[in-house]
């Protein structure tokens, strides 16, 4: 398929955009079964998927590929461009990886993580664990097949295998070293919150505001913010997403709820922060390495750091409290800056991940976590999660899940057949943290700036950062680069606590 | 690509049908262009959807289609069967036409389409033919060369080669020997009717209806005739279109005028009638010629008796009037049965082909077949279009186009490569003819029936009679076989003599 070329950079380029032309058309039609497709689309929609995505593995595993690799590494002239080399590590590592599976696992995923999201949202509708189960099992087992392909360290696990897709080098042993001293901190905080004098106000969380004019702010601070409704859209879906095909065509989606403007604004800057990371990539490079980004983890900083450093600031607050009367109305006029501020602040342990403040969020992201650990490693059964995510729900946040609508069939990861992509979320607050003190270092004036609905300074320095190397960089070198120290978890809880404290009036 | 199989028949079906998973995803991206994607997405598009029209070209011309093709027609077995041997009949005759285009002229033409698309949405929004016109040249020059590689019989013309991808059979000698008795017949009646005493109230044709209003009365209207919103969408496009992936997910566009609910009406109408053909091919059939439209001719035969023999009937009206007061409101129940009736049916000569009533269309029709022959016979090259548009719209409908967007630039054909495509419409409305008579021939209520909102007996029958034998037929079998007679203009002059000549009072 690749055009004759005698330069072997070139020709490994067309090599791997061509596969990114196809791939990224998968893409679209899962964008469009989200949003879009009719319910009958869905059995011919799982088998075009299937075949695309076969076609695609052919490619990024085939013998041609390798040779590619190969031609680029023996060029010693060529080798010597330090963003070439990226791009062959990072291609060759791809190679690796596509090389250890084979098509038809590959296929039967594809096909089943299809049909799988459709029965996850059935079941999900009718809180019914039971009816998503078999389906459930099913793609575990394809994932246990697919980590002892790509194979795991012998002091490792066989979760580790899974996770290193998302974000490289991660093991459990290494995620649990980060998450068992940070949950008693996270706790720790959270009681005493629980316990403060000063309680900020709910009320504004509890506030009715249409679909239609939530939908309007999500698009006028989006806008705002900095995505580029030229090279994008926003759209409605049952889980909020950022998908489409690449950097000038990047789909986010929302979810409203009537009774919390909260629920909507939380997530259109998160996704907005994904999507401004999509869009700060290279057009150029799209397809080749030098075109993505660095890894899961490295994406969450970036709508962490818009949802909860810039979005849940008293500075945005400031700015945004006058627009939200003006866009919004039906009483808004009524709440105060500290209502506003307080409300978007409020800690209170809750089931809903994606609800979930600051504070409480790692806790659902640890509860994951060791679900999917022991599923993945053998010492637990698909039909034992319920009991044992509600019993976790206890142990961590002290609440009784309610059902599995609100417990385990609350996101759609898993049905994706994402496993070993979760805790990437809590990875993605500590890079968020670490690089937004950067920032604020860098540019003194940046938080006050927001507050005069400034927001150009931080994106342009998150463009010239980190978006624009694509994966140019290793996370961890991405980080002492950025930051000028390796990742560490004080930024993450100075953060929380320099807020929150205050806020709760101890 | 194909499984491993040793019946030669199922062989060609999956083969069959995995080029059409990519085919109809290919379908996707272009509903998605037209109606979704943001601007910036247009490069990448083009690419994709060029790659992909490379690799369906190659499947479908390959030399392993042609055995699987082969095999099949020596399974003298296999080929007793009627539905077998239409298949293979229909197969063969799609690999003669693949294996003469050769892969890079597909791929140019794919890509070269997808650009000029986007460039006659902005020529025509500023009415410059000018700016289209380097476009349409160089589609031109590539639908010439499409012509030169099918060729075509030695006393016709290069048009020819164009015309019979989309009707089997259809020549210009052919075509120009159909419109030119047709022409002075129309005229007559039209010019009869414009001198007629009695002039059909226009008023309901200028009456304010907001589009939101227009979309709720168009999805209503769509489902009453029996499109199945849970295998299709409706959506809004500049042009109006049915396009979509298979029966299963049929998606249909319509365009909004605030000043003309007939306009919307009369488009959905339209659309609804491929869409409802669509969504009556049997699914299990997808992707193999049994599964698909017998042709463009008998495709616009059943928009159009939606549209015309449906839609613009007493009896159709006699039903929406009190549906239009609950949906629209606004003050349209001050317009009487006649006044509705009346306004669906006036005759005007105008200059937007899809505006156009019935009687003045077919007009509209012979400009544009008069100006595509010419431009690809070579007498007339792409910068003449203009004045030799304006100059027929003169001699034929006795108008002068004010502009180009009201004149050449109005049609999205040509930017899709699409020439040789009008005159189908015209064939449809001869078949439509012929069709409605039969059926009304066999169920004597089922005009009367419409006053009731009883459609669905029409649809069964078109259902039972066309839509679920695919290719089965040829147009000329097809017809003979569901009317008893070859094609004939009889019908349709009967139909628009014994409407419009009571209606207008002569």
């Amino acid at each position: 398929m690749s055009t004759t070329t005698t330069n072997p950079v070139e020709a490994l380029v067309v090599h791997l955009q061509e596969t990114a032309l196809l791939s990224t058309s998968n893409n679209l039609l899962d964008w469009d079964q989200e949003t879009t497709m009719p319910p009958g689309g869905l059995e011919w929609r799982a088998r075009q998927q299937a075949l695309i995505a076969r076609i695609v593995h052919e490619r990024a595993s085939s013998i041609e590929r390798g040779d590619l690799i190969s031609a680029v590494e023996a060029d010693r002239e060529a080798m010597a461009d330090a963003e070439t080399a990226a791009m062959v590590r990072e291609a060759r590592r791809d190679y690796e990886k596509a090389t250890k599976l084979p098509a038809t696992l590959v296929e039967e995923m594809a096909k089943t993580s299809s049909m799988a999201k459709h029965e996850w949202a059935e079941a999900r509708a009718a809180s019914d664990f039971k009816r998503f189960a078999p389906w459930l099992e099913k793609l575990v087992g394809l994932l246990r097949a697919q980590a002892d392909c790509f194979g795991f360290a012998k002091d490792g696990e066989r979760w580790d295998a899974l996770a290193d897709l998302y974000e490289p080098g991660c093991t459990a042993k290494y995620v649990a070293g980060v998450f068992d001293p940070l949950r008693p901190r996270l706790q720790g905080l959270i009681a005493d919150l629980s316990k403060a004098p000063k309680q900020p106000s709910n009320a504004f969380n509890d506030h009715f505001v249409s679909i239609d004019a939530q939908e309007a702010l999500s698009r006028f601070v989006a806008d705002k913010i900095g995505f580029d409704f030229n090279r994008g859209r926003l759209d409605r879906s049952t889980h909020p997403f950022c998908g489409g095909t690449h950097c000038n065509d990047v789909r986010m989606t929302t979810r409203y709820n009537e009774r919390c403007v909260n629920d909507a604004l939380g997530s259109t800057m998160h996704e907005s922060g994904h999507a401004i990371y999509e869009q700060g990539l290279p057009f150029a490079r799209i397809g080749t390495p030098l075109g993505e980004s660095v890894s899961l983890g490295i994406h969450e900083s970036q709508s962490r750091m818009w949802e909860n450093q810039v979005g849940r600031s008293r500075a945005f607050w400031q700015w945004l409290a006058p627009e939200l009367t003006r866009i919004v109305g039906s009483g808004v006029e009524r709440y105060s800056l500290d209502d506003l501020y307080g409300a978007a602040n409020v800690v209170e342990p809750g089931f809903i991940r994606v609800e979930a403040d600051e504070a409480t969020y790692n806790l659902h992201v640890m509860v994951r976590f060791e679900i999917e650990r022991a599923v993945i490693g053998g010492s637990l059964e698909v039909a034992g999660i319920p009991s044992v995510w509600n019993r976790l729900y206890k142990e961590l946040l002290g609440l009784d899940v309610p059902d599995d609508r609100r417990g385990c069939l609350q996101d759609i990861h898993w049905s994706m057949g994402a496993m070993g992509y979760f805790p990437t979320y809590t990875l993605g607050n500590l890079y968020a943290s670490q690089f937004f003190e950067a920032a604020c270092a860098e540019m003194p004036g940046l938080v006050d700036g927001f507050s005069r609905g400034e927001f150009a300074g931080l994106k342009t320095w998150l463009n010239r950062n980190i978006h624009m190397h694509g994966k140019r960089y290793s996370p961890a070198e991405l980080v002492q680069r950025v930051t000028g120290k390796p990742l560490s978890a004080e930024p993450l809880m100075r953060h929380l606590e320099g807020k929150l404290r205050p806020l709760y009036g101890i």
